[in-house]
């Protein structure tokens, strides 16, 4: 039996899978992300034990995901510093000339969301996952989206809400960018404590939901995909969904005259399906298809 | 011989021409953009009279580019009232059953630019035209992105210049879009009459640059293009493109740790090199693969 192994690696959790080739889970491990030397032993030895046949890898990044790099695979520039330039592809793989592919974890998600969730069939879509950080993940024309080096939606630069007390944000690198005004420590650094306690209708949820219809309405005037998925902790407050929405038809005000947004956008805005195993899925699928371009 | 016809459909002109399948231009005819009643059929004689055998189109927009669409080739919810509505790939046409395609104007100019100008040979690119609108094409794995419409980057929301007098910009629909606040006429109302007439060193050059700077920094965290072309009238201010890139590294502040932006971001940012026919040819190319593609 073919069996495909996939790796999400996150910064705080590593989750590793064993598919078969139909897609079915066969094996889950998960382990804490701690460096490189104390956590890839287990991790080389779980694909090795499972002789998968094939490897996907979605994984934080930034990633050098050029195959004519000699450093492709590996982890570039992040703040996590064990891990920075660590080439964790080729390690992974430790010798084993099996086929192999890695992206990055958010648009290992998009692409699960494609091929069989919430954006099952699109020609486009964008994942965003809203949590400690924020990632996205863009899938267009039948692939998804490296480019430069790949999308990092999460710092794209916005508008300060005008009721916001910290209106640079926390982010180290940029003044007012989307990660540093609306992921998770940004908005326990506004209401100065954990937003989890909050009711639905505390004001912060309003400018969390500003911010992240700025970036829908960029994204809609940028890359014009077919959905917006929206995951990751700081979503699973269901309703700023519908503040979302409302906020980004407000800021397109009818421009983009399309019923996807004027109409429906209940449908255009949406959560993914697959979510938390986005991500593993997505790995499987790179794995899979590493596979079939072998075979 | 086979001979493909291609328009430009500008706002203010239409540019026509006749090229050889090879790509060398047989004629061309420039009109001014009037009504259709009064436009058209000098457009349709003259690729009727050429007797084209395939015909490409860039055009203003929006445009519904879906080919499973009934209105394939429509322009559609335009300013510009008499061409509302109105089927212009298929009014061109006239009855004949040639092949054809449209596209944007602005994706029409990015994939010239990719098979034949300053983008030649990347796999992805965005080329945005400032002039009396901004409009933006975006080449991504090996096509333009059409998606849920098409980009429309020339409305991306961005933050307002402290300096600038006119913060909520030009724009009838978006407070602070780049177009309210970057393009032509956004430019004369803060300056107060034709800015072709001052010099380099004033600081609305600077505010200007700071507007364009933030959208090639979106763009590179959402898109993460090999390279970004800035074209159209107001770039002809060559001073433009030094600040532009200057701005733009300052904005993303060494968090996208690559090469091509901080250390040879003068490569990055460029002017196309097929201006001002990047469109023309563009709607040549829309032509010839539409040729290729049935026989």
């Amino acid at each position: 039996m073919v069996k495909i192994g996939a790796l999400e690696a996150g910064g705080t959790k590593m989750v590793l899978a064993v598919y078969t080739l139909e897609g079915e889970e066969l094996e889950r491990l998960t382990l804490p992300t701690l460096t490189p030397q104390q956590t890839m032993p287990q991790m080389v030895d779980f694909f090795r034990a499972h002789a998968v046949d094939a490897l996907g890898v979605g994984s934080f990044g930034p990633l050098d995901l050029d195959p004519r790099s000699p450093t492709y695979g590996a982890i570039t520039s992040t703040p996590k510093l064990p891990w920075r330039g660590y080439p964790l592809l080729r390690e992974l793989l430790g010798g084993r000339d099996i086929p192999a592919a890695i992206d990055t974890d958010v648009n290992a998600a998009v692409l699960a969301e494609v091929v069989r969730g919430a954006a099952q069939g699109l020609d486009s879509a964008v994942y965003v996952t809203v949590g400690t950080g924020i990632g996205g993940g863009v899938y267009v024309n039948g692939a998804t989206v490296r480019g430069l080096m790949h999308p990092e939606l999460g710092h794209m630069l916005v508008k300060p809400h005008p009721d916001d007390p910290n209106p640079r944000g926390v982010c180290p690198y940029h003044a007012s960018c989307l990660e540093g005004l609306a992921a998770g420590p940004a908005i326990a650094a506004r209401v100065g404590g954990d937003a989890r306690e909050l009711p639905d209708g505390h004001p912060t949820f309003d400018i969390e939901a500003y911010y992240l219809a700025q970036m829908c309405a960029n994204l809609v005037l940028t890359l014009s995909p077919q959905r917006i998925l929206l995951g990751g902790g700081v979503m699973q407050r269901a309703v700023l969904f519908d503040k979302v929405r409302r906020q980004t038809a407000a800021l397109l005000n009818g421009y983009v005259n399309q019923p996807a947004i004027t109409e429906r956008i209940e449908d255009y805005i949406v959560p993914p399906a697959l979510f938390p195993v986005s991500g593993l899925v997505g790995a499987y699928l790179l794995g899979l298809y590493a596979y079939q371009r072998r075979v």
